[in-house]
């Protein structure tokens, strides 16, 4: 049987893509976004060109390289509003949330990531918005969460946690998941004490 | 009235150091403790064989910089254990310590410094570690902190504080203060829930 020689052409390119993607995600993983394109193509054994062709910008490579992991993070949350237990919910996505950032710190940086363009997909943000929203009002009907727990609650759970993997990375997963476990608690109804005013903290970039 | 010419070189060298000093604190506040000698020397007006000649090495200078800051911070811990009311001692040391950190992005820097010997001061550490063991202690037995606070959870709490400061520099006073009281509702005896494991954390250099 032989194949197309233009169908091979696109086989081969297909795999490199899928290789220099996999290489990306690995090296944002170990030393961060700030990585060089340079160094991307080095790791990956491709020249330079050849990346630039495939991926024009840096923004380019770091949209396709997190955009299955911001699936997940549209998953999860679809899945915490599905929940028939509104704190259970709740919790768990904040839950499910820190650990991806523990688990990737090329993630963790998307979080923060001075790429607002880059991970700019589909209006991800609004939906996710949206479902958070859907998700306290739900909690806090049932009792559960504070009152006064504010959206920009989560952006600051989320730059917190981001301190303590970056601060501890050998740890970051445990370390993480204790930290949790307390800030959850802080955010139960019962037993509330009043707290200082929310301010007007963004959410991350990693959702605009 | 005449004075003595060497008399007027130390005044003159006392001056110098001072003027070195608050450049490097401010330099330090504004950008983190990578900044180089020769930016400080710059802007100190100085020469960098003039700073080199009263700071051999960026370790001797963030030492004396830092020095009284260390210093406030021990004398806020001798506070907390003097308090009569041991609830109000613990809560209140953790929310001067992270309003310090809030408040200096090089004193925020030198807590996970990688200057451990920068900032070793008269043993300073020890004291700390004891101290903040008796105000934990006291806490616990009057059923105020709950039983399974740990050691960590210190070092835990001021990594994610650097988060929140390092992500957000505009409102870092203010969403450190909120994310404080958040943390010592969790803290407390009542309703407290099983934790995950505290990791062995260790406590950041500034106090080593």
């Amino acid at each position: 049987m032989t194949v197309e020689p233009s169908r091979m052409l696109r086989a081969d390119a297909e795999h490199n893509r899928a290789r220099i993607l996999e290489v990306a995600r690995e090296t944002f993983a170990e030393l961060g976004l700030d990585v060089s394109m340079a160094e991307i193509a080095r790791r990956a054994g491709v020249g330079t060109a050849t990346l630039y062709r495939r991926f024009p910008t840096k923004e380019a490579l770091v949209t396709d390289v997190f955009a299955d992991r911001i699936s997940a993070c549209v998953a999860t949350i679809d899945d915490a509003v599905a929940d028939p237990d509104p704190w259970r919910g709740f919790r768990g996505f904040l839950e499910k949330l820190c650990a991806l950032q523990a688990s990737d710190k090329g993630f963790t940086e998307a979080f923060v990531a001075t790429f607002p363009d880059a991970v700019n997909l589909d209006n991800k943000r609004e939906r996710v918005e949206r479902k958070f929203g859907e998700l306290t009002e739900r909690a806090k009907a049932a009792g559960k969460l504070r009152a006064d727990f504010a959206f920009g609650d989560l952006a600051m759970l989320l730059m917190a946690n981001c301190g303590i993997i970056a601060a501890n990375p050998e740890h970051a997963e445990a370390t993480s998941r204790r930290f949790v476990a307390y800030m959850i608690q802080s955010f139960r109804a019962e037993n509330a004490e009043p707290l200082p005013p929310a301010t007007p903290f963004e959410l991350p970039n990693f959702l605009s």
